[in-house]
């Protein structure tokens, strides 16, 4: 076995405990992944960190787990929220699996003008992010929030947080230029819908002092693409990329 | 009608000409976006750049277009080559569109030890960057290549093109610290598969010359979610995003 499984749990772990994993957690350990008694896996628990473990019985419904040693310390991820107004449902699914990918420590769904928000799951958003964590090997899980309407949170704002909003007019800095000038490692990034933002909530945005206003270069980027594209870019300069 | 239809056509366009649009085409126009005749689109074609054009005629088969005048030069994009190995189809199909609406100027399909490319379409890779490149309003197109071998593609290497290679295994330097310190704007990224890099293909990457390793954070990235990171950190510092 090359390559352990990894997996989220929301029992504390600490060396020695016993604790039972979950129906849908042993499906998959048993007819997926094909595990048996013996084998080991990795675990964190968003908390302690990240913990070797064996697999002491696997019966029909739960898996008993035994700690046997930490393999790493919890870390938890740069300061960086990600506000994204929702797509159509596989691109939210993918900026939540990118976002986790990326490091973001918080996932504020922001309904604005132009957002067609009308089936959100946030259920659905976790579980996406739980995955997505165990994949990457974080040992922390992002905070996912839930839908808010953008006029609302800038109306309660921390001003101490800088928020970049990506801005397709061109009428902003590039963000590198931004970035090189800044060392305010407290950020969210705020990334509208396919649409844009609206003509009134550009002028909000840029009228706030804790909002900065920053361009991606000269093609029209896909909401998906922009988050990937200014999230790689803050983790550059701000994250845990130097 | 607020934002106009976008196409790529390989005629030569000049103001004044004439010439039709194909039947896939038409089909488009005239039953998925519903234009008739006297509207007007924007056509480029990875030459002269792009024009705004009329609809003429739409016949059962084709589009009689007229081609009224520039609205913009032909810009081609930076001088960035993403070599890549394929994935699993959804994935490779990401890879292309986010490639060409980050900027870049060739696709290389790259053959590597653990590559799963039995089912390489390449025909379908054009598609796909030509809708990309209507969609993000690039002038040019980007160039795809047939699979090739990675290391027939190393040993005919021109050695003034830099070649960064992201790994995995940790042991290369922060990709922005490479980047900080290099004006060699020739370059080309290479991602490996989702196994990595083998270790005889990691030790030939590591003795050539033109070649650098470099990282992107502690977190494992996915290789599409590699190829939006590294893509966009290269335009910010050497592209078209500063």
């Amino acid at each position: 076995m090359a390559k352990k499984f990894r997996i989220y749990t929301n029992e504390e772990l600490v060396i020695g405990k016993n604790f039972y994993l979950n129906e849908e957690q042993t499906h998959y350990l048993k007819n997926v992944v094909k595990y048996s008694v013996e084998d080991k896996i990795i675990c964190f628990d968003n908390k302690n960190g990240e913990f070797l473990c064996i697999i002491k019985e696997l019966n029909k419904k739960n898996t008993l787990i035994e700690v046997l040693e930490q393999t790493k310390p919890f870390t938890i991820c740069p300061d960086i929220w990600l506000l994204f107004a929702p797509l159509k449902k596989d691109n939210t699914d993918f900026v939540i699996e990118k976002a986790t990918e990326l490091g973001v420590r918080k996932i504020i769904p922001t309904n604005t003008r132009y957002t067609n928000s009308s089936n959100i799951k946030i259920e659905r958003f976790i579980a996406q992010s739980i995955e997505a964590s165990e994949q990457c090997r974080r040992t922390d899980l992002p905070e996912i929030t839930q839908l808010a309407n953008l006029t609302d949170i800038l109306n309660n704002w921390d001003s101490s947080r800088t928020l970049y909003f990506m801005d397709e007019t061109l009428n902003s800095k590039p963000f590198i230029d931004i970035l090189k000038t800044t060392k305010n490692t407290k950020s969210a990034i705020l990334i509208g819908p396919e649409g844009g933002f609206s003509p009134e909530e550009l002028t909000l945005l840029r009228n706030l002092e804790f909002a900065k206003g920053a361009t991606l270069g000269p093609r029209i980027l896909r909401a998906e693409t922009a988050v990937c594209a200014s999230l790689s870019c803050w983790q550059m300069f701000l994250g845990d990329w130097s």
